[in-house]
């Protein structure tokens, strides 16, 4: 299988990237791995050249680049080589740390959207704090308006990724609404809430609250984008806020706190485990004719090895390609 | 000033909201109460009998009630007559910790709307963990489907309590959104940017993002019905996981972990303290023609006097009637 990994994306690229793929590289010698970048810059960074190319470019995409217009305008970008590379049939998969919006951009007009699948979702595993098994939650921000019918798909997609990849047998997948009840809703999430119940390929079991998605109470969690990139931005600055106040009252509080978070140095370091998805890899743009990931900018190389193994894992279970399947069968009986 | 308490509304009512109510009284004597429940139990908890009427009743609305059927069966329930009270003008704001949907209800059909205003919001002080001052945010969820003109209406229903009730002189009102530019969001919040951008009467600073909220980002975030539900729940359900894993980690961390809780119990009564937003009194169903207060149903007696202070505070400032008068200034300007 074949990598097209964009070495210039995120804080600490090249570094962080090449580093992460040489990590994955011990791991995974099945995988042949594509670097675009400046050369000279990242081959500073690689310590083994087997199954390794490294593809030239001087230009990138910056995190403050306009997304649609840096895809159009700079066509020569390592990001967007990454993607052409994957249209052109030379590699599987897309990895990138660098600006999301461009990266989405790159993925819906240069990889393309799978047939039948109307909007992309963009797809996290995030973190359930009474197990390791975490959720897959979509949309989290790739569209800001969505229809009923996608969220419809969405959960078609995070069930066939929960299952595929994540080898849930019979995921679970649930509606983020503002009440459990059946009656409860939005117009967007009344509609979804008939669509999905009537979908024989998932096993839908109903609404779920934001309160309890961090409780486990479902593998799947479908919603609109913006809603999705809402609740995400909030567990995220909430965890940031509750841990930063207990660090500040940690240290305004004389010896005795001082002494205090030492002792309970391991159970503050286990729940920056638990909250932290980064080890379940990266966000999945799912919808499109290949895998396209994308991980935080602020990685290390160790995240950067993890979201390689998901996409080790998403080329390995044939993830997309059966998506692909479902759907055109689904496009084949619309048009019969 | 004469308040209808609903006295049986809440898991711990009469007991917490009579006690409360009597906490209450010793700070405000100018105060008139009216007790709405079963008499015998109330009077268990009374202890100063001035400016205090008991009006019996032995029906009440129980948690699990459907809302809008329960208000309208429920004819002598006690919510219901606290309700008409106000409308009757025996009474000038309501309190209760019952069932939420019942109390929107009871607002919106007993109490009713103010004129001009469209979708009276449900709305909370937060906290914000960078000082005390906290930010109010509506709609938390009276509304599952909003439109651009009510979000500009919750930007100005939210300038006035924030400068009337919290003495912020110039509150900066934001709005919440998928990104902070002024290109992005939904087609809902794209309409309602404009809108609140051109509105005279607040002081709008532009687009802020869940991720920010905790940090004090803005006095006033405004967001429809669905989203601000969700952010709310996101918020309660991260902080208490959060809270939950420290507290599971603590006790399996053996001796040592726990010394150090015991040593940290002060920082971590902090973070509590910090993250609890009942300090500022309960959620105002903003928009009616009168204060109609909803604390937490698990809320205790001092939780209850705070939000009767608030009451009090809403009542002296005579922010409703001054919303009154805004809003018919833009009837007639519209009519004209």
């Amino acid at each position: 299988m074949r990598i097209a990994v964009d070495a210039m994306g995120g804080d600490d690229a090249p570094k962080a990237i090449v580093e992460g793929v040489m990590l994955a590289k011990k791991k995974f010698p099945d995988i042949e791995f594509q670097l675009y970048g400046k050369e000279a810059a990242i081959r500073q960074y690689v310590t083994d050249e087997t199954n390794l190319t490294i593809i030239h470019t001087d230009e990138k995409i910056d995190s403050e680049d306009e997304p649609v217009k840096a895809i159009r305008k700079k066509k020569q970008a390592s990001m967007v080589l990454a993607a052409q590379a994957v249209k052109a049939g030379h590699a599987d998969a897309v990895f990138s740390a660098g600006n999301t919006g461009a990266l989405l951009a790159a993925g819906l007009f240069i990889v393309g959207r799978i047939k039948g699948i109307e909007r992309p979702g963009l797809m996290s595993t995030l973190p359930v704090m009474t197990g390791n098994q975490g959720f897959d939650m979509l949309d989290l921000g790739a569209n800001a308006d969505n229809k009923p019918e996608h969220l419809l798909q969405y959960g078609i997609l995070g069930s066939f990724y929960a299952k595929n990849v994540r080898g849930i047998a019979n995921p679970r997948v649930a509606l983020l609404n503002n009440g459990t009840e059946e009656t409860k809703g939005s117009e967007l999430t009344k509609k979804a809430f008939e669509l999905l119940s009537q979908e024989p390929s998932i096993h839908f079991i109903g609404n779920v609250e934001a309160r309890d998605l961090l409780n486990g109470v479902a593998d799947v969690v479908v919603t609109d984008g913006f809603t999705g990139n809402a609740v995400l931005k909030t567990i995220e600055g909430t965890a940031m806020n509750i841990m930063g106040v207990l660090k500040e009252a940690i240290l305004s509080s004389g010896v005795k706190g001082k002494v205090g978070a030492l002792l309970l140095k391991d159970s503050l370091h286990d729940v920056k485990g638990k909250m932290d998805y980064a080890k379940y890899g990266g966000a999945v743009l799912f919808g499109l004719k290949a895998p396209v990931i994308k991980t935080h900018g602020a990685t290390g190389p160790a995240a950067v090895a993890t979201t390689i193994q998901q996409i080790h894992t998403m080329l390995t279970t044939q993830v997309v390609s059966k998506l692909v399947s479902h759907f055109e069968e689904e496009v084949d009986k619309v048009s019969q």
